[in-house]
């Protein structure tokens, strides 16, 4: 077979899919990928790489990474069973859609919104039904009901807060959808820390319902790529088929569960982040931007028709922000997150020059 | 949604596998994962721990693991682009799996083998094909051609030294079968530095070709769950696409490439290794078993008609060893993976007692 033969052979699917790509760019602060500004304190650090220098490398990790699970157990109130963990809330949303989303299947997507779930939806052959959110970027719960009554069976994704948006579904949104939603709701869960609605007390009531979370935002261990879902057990129990046995690292593994010891110190940073996050959205507020979008997690978005010179200045000062103009609704658009006080300090000052 | 109707909509093919399942057992003597029984030396270890403790956790890893993939290419002789890292090869197998196999296809697969491989092409909704080995449990080569003939633009998954067998295919069995093989090749060669003919040089001749290898087994880093896939760049280019951005954790790939800078010391393990594993055969082809499978890998399959009794005996000894026996093919059998020369002796002195 030559190559165009072979390529041929590649689900069609797939080869339409556009790269997923992120350009590597070096800036001496870092605005760009929703991270926790914090490192983890290097006592704790250096228990850790103790632990990893004793551990033999060349055993396979444990089955089931019990001891992590019960630790999320006791940090979500979900019941051990009810949780799984993979290499970031993207192995889960794989996991997922791989379980819940055949061909044949419809996966709502409110748009704008992460990227992956288009990505997943698509390469696995769903047909993706886009219901958009408002003019002022909320979300539309009417129509997200009318294309969930439009799409019975359908997988529905919903981020709340929502990236790159910030948006947030309230206690309420959640229960009227869920209340409709004849099949699987998706609620990305990856910024709750920093703000809205959190929906595991659903767990019991909506066996439909289920919640993926991550260390990599609000718990400052994007490095790990660890993330979790959590839903009613006998359901879990059949996606856990489909994941791959051994998919987590001992290292993530066990520095997730030693995080989880230490959550006094997460919830400081929070507390500290969202003080800052809230200070960065008056600023915003204050400079003649086009909008400024409310914000319940660790960034902003905002839209600024000389968006392509503020980023171009930023980055000549070193801070790289992201630059979202191309998701929908989102013409003009650039995203930051909250940094330290020193890093938000030389955002809102370049921003100051900019507009002077 | 109540659990039945929720359960209803998890696809059917999810539903239906059966749970991959491995009961957790401790003994002092783990023969039973075909891992090196050699750790990576404490200087090594100290080495990277001390990098674990500097690097910032809080941030993503790069976008491109490009110095991992660098190395390997150095080590393969591959190209960069024609290499993709994952968690384990099994991640590799569902990315590849995703790409080369929608629900139309056809998956073929040499019985008995990794359960891995059944796990995915069930899952993922593919049909499998079974060409079962010869009765001495070497490939069947002119079943696997006409069973490729039977199902043109098939994806055909071999495994070589294949698990739990041992066996191998030749340099001809190789070539024969790519010759005719009309659809996308997947060669496991997670055991390959262990014996077997490393099909690399034909990836320039065969676009259709795609080999996996893992840290796991030779590396000595079953912990790390690193595995990764070599082809022809134009085609791992596009199997890229669906492979979720950041999948591999920064220890991890830290690891891996720090490993491929030490081959001297893997070199040296295998070389042991393989006078050990054949130090063994002779040793098993003493015994009166019913059958002791020639071997290329770290393990050893054999049949014994009292494998029940002798698998305990094992374990009351302290030495856990793999029952086999659900796996086509193979009633009766146990495999054994080549331990240090400890524990190759305790193994053997355990047989010696059991058969005396």
């Amino acid at each position: 077979m030559n190559l165009n033969e072979s390529l041929l052979l590649i689900n069609e699917k797939v080869r339409s899919l556009k790269k997923y790509h992120l350009e590597p760019e070096i800036s001496s602060i870092k605005l760009n990928q929703n991270e926790n500004p914090f490192d983890w304190p290097m006592e704790i650090k250096k228990e850790i790489a103790q632990f990893c220098v004793s551990r033999p490398w060349n055993r396979y990790p444990n089955f089931v990474p019990d001891q992590l699970q019960e630790k999320l157990s006791q940090y979500t109130k979900v019941p051990k069973s009810g949780i799984l963990v993979g290499n970031g809330s993207n192995e889960m949303l794989l996991v997922l859609l791989l379980s819940l989303a055949n061909t044949a299947r419809n996966v709502i997507i409110c748009q704008p919104t992460f990227t992956v779930y288009r990505l997943l939806a698509t390469g696995l052959g769903a047909t993706e039904r886009s219901v958009g959110l408002n003019a002022d970027l909320t979300f539309n719960i009417p129509d997200i009901v009318s294309c969930s009554k439009q799409y019975p069976g359908s997988v529905l994704i919903l981020c709340s807060p929502n990236n790159p948006t910030g948006s947030v579904l309230s206690e309420s949104d959640v229960k009227t959808i869920l209340a409709e939603h004849n099949g699987f709701c998706i609620l990305d869960q990856a910024y709750i820390e920093f703000g809205g609605y959190n929906a595991i007390e659903l767990l019991d009531k909506f066996p439909n319902l289920i919640i993926t979370r991550t260390f990599s935002k609000a718990f400052g261990g994007a490095g790990l790529r660890l993330g979790y879902m959590l839903g009613n057990p006998e359901i879990v129990s059949q996606i856990n088929k489909i994941k791959l046995p051994y998919n987590v690292n001992f290292f993530s593994e066990h520095v997730a569960q030693t995080l989880l010891s230490h959550t006094s110190t997460v919830e400081k940073q929070v507390e500290f982040l969202i003080n800052q996050r809230d200070d960065l959205l008056s600023f915003l507020n204050s400079l003649p931007l086009d909008n400024v979008y409310p914000s319940s997690a660790n960034f902003i978005m905002f839209r600024c028709r000389e968006k392509q010179a503020l980023f171009d200045n930023c980055k000549q000062n070193g801070i790289l922000i992201r630059d979202v103009s191309s998701y929908p609704l989102c013409e003009n658009c650039l995203r930051v997150n909250v940094g330290t006080e020193q890093e938000n300090s030389a955002f809102k000052k370049v921003l100051k020059n900019f507009f002077a």
